[in-house]
């Protein structure tokens, strides 16, 4: 039995996106810088980082804003090929992709659509792969054993903070693995009961 | 010559106090915990940071509001066994303390005050060391070489955030230095022009 985290790039401000953010610009201005780690500037250790993200996950959830963002540059075949719940209110059919990827819209609340995940994924984790309100309600709903932030070092300003209107009272955590690279700094905590 | 620099304690989400933040109350509810590694639960690494802060450091610039809630609590001799310039707007004759700290109050901006600090520091750095606020302008108001983040694993949910309120667009920033311990993750970050 995995594992159930979540995964976000965080600007040292506490930013996960840039200003601006929706359709059409789903990161937000700027927002891409975020994500230079993954791509142009990887390093080894980042690449270690993605692989073992992707080896380990076996399925993932995601909110419907990100999904509405994020299903046009995702692209087909999407790169998460596996299968990805979607957290809504909208009944819709399953939307299958190339590679192995399909979207399917869960109506029935965060633990429903974590059970139908953690089937989903057998021994492997469970990623809660964004937006930030989604990660936020898992964590606050006590269901997550972990998560990953990649700390980005810039001050953005402004944009979508992934920690606010956090009303659950103090959530104390254990720093389980911290990876130095020049573009991110990949924390691991534990979150604690 | 030093460079100059602030340090500040701050939990994942983003905050160096706990609610509530006041005279009688200089850290906050729960605050304290921001600075748990620094006393009861302190490692050889974390030992090693603040010797390292003590011992680079010639002169510190502190805001008004932290040099109330905190000159009680620092006591006669104040930790700091250095000279400690107070940005305010009232002036106010030198207080003078026990173990080499002595406290001047500085009414003439961010840049006089430092250049006060800097002549008094002489070959070693000067650091910003409180509150949020004044670490803030000296940042934003591109006076800063580096800063160091001792980054708590626990999420407080509410307090004084240290970024907030940045007008000044988006400051890349580059690691430069990470050391891992259980109670904190010390990281140091050059503010890049």
């Amino acid at each position: 039995m995995g594992k159930v985290y979540f995964d976000m790039s965080m600007s040292l401000d506490g930013f996960v996106t840039g200003p601006n953010e929706g359709v059409g610009n789903p990161l937000g201005d700027d927002g891409e810088r975020l994500h230079d780690w993954m791509f142009d500037s990887r390093t080894a250790a980042d690449a270690e980082v993605i692989d073992e993200l992707y080896g380990g996950t076996g399925a993932l959830l995601i909110g419907k804003r990100n999904f509405d963002v994020g299903v046009d540059p995702w692209g087909d075949p999407p790169p998460f090929r596996m299968p990805v719940f979607v957290i809504t209110h909208e009944r819709r059919e399953p939307l299958p992709r190339k590679g192995g990827t399909t979207y399917s819209f869960e109506t029935d609340g965060l633990e429903a659509a974590l059970d139908k995940a953690k089937s989903a994924a057998g021994d492997k984790d469970v990623g809660v792969w964004g937006g930030a309100g989604i990660a936020r309600e898992y964590l606050t709903a006590g269901l997550l054993d972990e998560f990953q932030i990649h700390l980005i070092p810039v001050l953005l300003g402004d944009g979508l903070r992934l920690f606010e209107h956090m009303d659950s009272g103090p959530i104390e955590l254990e720093t389980i693995r911290v990876i130095e690279a020049p573009r991110a700094t990949h924390l691991r905590f534990k979150v604690l009961r």
